[in-house]
């Protein structure tokens, strides 16, 4: 599919560091990113610039990134000193002579900041779901309201959905990367090398079953967050109206009454498992469907693909930024189930930022992933 | 559907206790009929008889209640002492006078035992596997082995299915009851009213996706058992291959192609949450849909409906003999989600097996299961 | 100890049901008192009136037990109706002829309606920590601010500390019950045999290494109640000043620096095990040890004792009222290690307050608890 | 404390890449020895060798490290290509050149082959408990039975306990390294502070109540470790005969009634919590006490020290090779709580063997470990 992540890098050596921001640190995939660029190979000159989020008071925004999140203390490539999360302020991005802005902000607030970063020439990743659908889906999901929409929406159209597997050349030279949804891109990379090969018997329908564990939900404590409520649970939600089915109807070019996809919330604190059912509309064999993914993957080191019958877990992928893809046929050869993983606040959320950013500065796709 | 339990029970009040005996005590669904007969309002006259299975040792079937399970301590109605356990023997059985037999046995066990028992006038309900499938199917997925396979095959035909809300005229009667895996009663009893209504469209096909506890796996350590394998985990098994699939087309009279189902190990202890997908025929609304639950269920203590869209989730049925469905309806009116929650060791094993000795005997159907 | 229980409860048989009621059900602890007196044999008659707590909104006070806690659905003993929660008011608990008042609110709530209860003629189960210490402890760690400081420090001379096990008898006739604390009770039951009988050596001092399931820190959602926070975690909190310290040193006669307290926050939704450390004045035997639990606890249901060295585990005590006991005595016959455990919700807070109400009514001291 | 890391490694850019061999990969602990070393910057150059160990069958050595740790797939720094695990062969260690043998192993098989590879020039980190402690403790606990005793007793008394942050120096040119035990690392670096500096009241006894994850029972399926036996769960076991107390008396120079050490079995996959008490014999402040920790672990990369009152939790370290230690001082300047947290599979298993690694091949301490 595309370049491959190999070529690109081959001149990958004597690459510059970017001058990077992070904006929103306090939450989970906000850590992450923290976690990832403290000790990205890239960054080793300079560490990243960590910056609140509007809505944080003064005082929650003028802290340590080890105070928000006391596992990272004395991992910093920089010597031993804490790391500073200051309040977001453009002169103070403009003075690092940041490049590059990670948003891991609500959308509403990567939708207001976002066109003032790209006019200042920062190229921004956005970890929310505001630039990731067309115009009119993401106004009708997401409640929009822009200062300027006129150029909103011509950002809206420029817009880069951030899944490399599938938009690699486009990544490389993009302004503004929409990083994908953690459901979505679980089961994107499941069925887009299906899809695309046109195999599927789409009238028949496509069945998603998801599973996420808790940091998925957010960092707000709420009743649905509550130990008591999560712990030896599992429970399903927005049956039929998850946000996330809009960039699976995007990317896999489907139709709403052509996949259904359930959410449920798993009792664990991290990782994504989407079983999902579908008919193959020629009688294949498995080796055939183990070849459309395997061509699909060449050159995508952050995809592992499970020899079948063998499927994956959710432990083998929570703490790296893989989706692992599995699969078994049916004996009558049309009938398939699909196992897909990931670890929602990586290869969902900050790993995948950071893969996108490798994508962007020509580094090796899984640096500072592994 | 069929007569209610209440009229059933409306004679009920002077009921003699049954003597009673439970072969195969030491396992999950042994130590969960232990708990509910010790408090059974109907042997509050006579203490169960406990009994080891064959292939335990001597040794081990000489021991107690408390001592296999400490959590049952003192709960006893017949003062403090421990009750014992005894190796299974026949001798011991007929010298108690007991009428009926729990067997908590692996099938190969039950599938010797149960016929001895008939012969002997005891009624059998067994929780394993052994006699819930048509005779082809039973030997070709249990690959059984019968010394006397005529009178094998005449107890086959004769057993019943041991679902009340499906079968409780012929229960009242049965001298055989096959209890009900677990992961096919939660699913029979959420697609029964629409199947049995012929409104679902069967050439869509009907997807099941069931995640189960861990207690569901047995209480033998195996690798899959270890908690390192299943805590913060998730993992699907036996895709297209599951031994409860042979009880959904018996039950539901589908056919192979008709319905998928792939159950996943959940991370904690009991429950079980099987979410299906399926198409209805004819448009129709949500109200339509709750009535055919509503209607099927009267009279049924032990199914809880919940108002569409509100969902049940495993915590609502963990530790009670409650089945509890729910359903979201799409607004094209013919995809629907339904989602069906209960414990396996109550409603799933243990619990539906004392609901089974209610409607034999003439007590309530919820007697000591509330 | 006192009287036992077997003999209190002789003449019990023709008891009147007492006409109850709960005040604050929405909570962990009231959910648990819901489901406790819904099933309770004295309660047949007449279901129990549940209110709301001040401080919740008319609105939510105006629900049902079942919306509340949806695994008490059809669980009730009168009929299938669902159980109305109505906003308090001394109207309605007047109309309704109540006896006896259970109030899982907070201390502040407890400490402004007890007396007006008591005035009103009607008996009342405190589970907050509002009337559990001397007079001047509450005052210095509850803060408390009483509308009539002189009834209320009548009231707190007169209140009884609800430990059935050690002031059975003052609980038959009390108007008042301070239901004790979770830990407390835990370290307690403990305790009180040895340091009444005077074998403990003090000057060394004891170390109580306490450990609870979340459902102790409340259902509100906050950070530490947080999946995330709690999950594959352990916390220490409150080093040297959590509040249940001050029923240790009063219900065991011991000064601050005799004995140290740290709570933890272990990933489960419930149980408690405290490990206690203590050196015996004299060489002792085992079997001497053993006997001083034996002989304390003869006649009180609701404690089991393990034959050392086996020692309880949370699994055994989880969803019962039972406190389990066992020890280690090291080889010098002084060094002495205890584990106690409970259920916090039960023996710990709603479960005890039913056993209050047991003695309090002339039932079997363990009648609905097991 | 000695010579500090940084001072040591000053010199250390231009270092050679060891050769090493892991035995035992297909357990916990080397499962992350490989995690560790397949990543680690000294080993760019050659992946370590994989063996598997004595009493594996062929087939079971002859795999790869995927197949025994599917989370480790495609992180290898040599490329694609999987890792063969071999079975263990002497030729084989000779034929590669190998220099530094980490043995994974039981402690009989550890007691075996160390002299033999340290016979072969080859430097050994055992993880096991087998070089551990005095020849004559050691034998008592683990029952060693050596083929030539009198050099056994000769590498016994030259083996180096392998804690950095108590024998740096020494680990530099060890050829026997013994790795501490889990447990004894979160004790032993929580009191040697205190304990070398003489300042605590010994006659009172130190009271450490221990608390382990799951992985540290080890890779094997047992009742014990069953997910139906951990999960929901605490126990307590091994009372006052720990294997690990004898590496505290040890290290500590204690006496064995100066110490008492409760280890319990926490439902979590991973991690360790040591909650420490004792009395100074002196009136401290707690800024003393914080000085006397700050400077024994100056130049100490991988402890981390939480400034009073804060405390360190599981979450901290799990996945990092940190001790974290905090404390809390009573008000009297005498009664002391410290709290010691740890990754049992990481800093006490396998990362601090890479840590000792490290140490020995003049890495930075850290080097690999962050």
């Amino acid at each position: 599919m595309e370049t491959t992540a190999a070529s690109a890098t081959a001149k990958a050596e004597n690459l510059r560091s970017p001058r990077v921001a992070v904006a929103g640190v306090s939450g989970y995939a906000g850590g992450e990113l923290a976690r990832l660029l403290l000790r990205h190979p890239g960054m080793k000159d300079a560490a990243p610039l960590f910056l609140g989020r509007a809505g944080e008071s003064a005082s929650d925004a003028a802290t340590t990134i080890e105070a928000l999140h006391p596992h990272l203390a004395g991992i910093s490539q920089q010597g031993n000193a804490s790391h500073a999360v200051r309040s977001f302020n453009w002169d103070r991005l403009a003075g690092s002579g940041i490049e590059i802005l990670f948003m891991a902000t609500p959308h509403e607030q990567s939708r207001e900041w976002a066109p003032e970063a790209i006019a200042r020439g920062i190229r921004v990743i956005d970890l929310s779901g505001a630039w990731r659908l067309d115009e009119d889906a993401n106004r009708a999901i997401y409640k929009l309201h822009d200062a300027d929409p006129a150029l909103a929406a011509k950002l809206q159209a420029e817009a880069v959905y951030g899944c490399p597997e599938l938009h690699r050349d486009a990544i490389r030279t993009a302004r503004l990367i929409a990083n994908p949804g953690c459901y979505s891109t679980s089961m994107i990379l499941a069925l887009a090398p299906l899809t695309r090969a046109g195999v599927v018997d789409l009238d028949r329908g496509i069945v998603c079953d998801a599973k996420s564990g808790v940091s998925g939900a957010g960092k707000a404590p709420t009743s649905k967050t509550h130990f008591m409520y999560a712990a030896d649970n599992l429970s399903a939600y927005a049956v039929f109206n998850h946000r996330h089915t809009g960039e699976l109807l995007e990317q896999l070019h489907l139709t709403s009454d052509q996949i259904v996809f359930t959410p449920h919330l798993l009792p664990i604190p991290r990782g994504i498992m989407a079983t999902i059912y579908l008919k193959l509309k020629q009688k294949t064999t498995a080796a055939q469907v183990g070849e459309l993914f395997a061509n699909f993957y060449k050159g995508s080191p952050m995809v592992r693909l499970h020899p079948t019958p063998e499927l994956p877990q959710i432990q083998h992928v929570v703490r790296t930024n893989f989706c692992d893809l599995g699969f078994v046929l049916a004996e009558d050869g049309h009938r398939l189930v699909i196992v897909s993983c990931l670890d929602n606040l990586l290869k969902g959320a900050a790993g995948q930022a950071v893969q996108n950013m490798n994508v962007m500065c020509g580094f090796k796709e899984e640096e500072g992933l592994l």
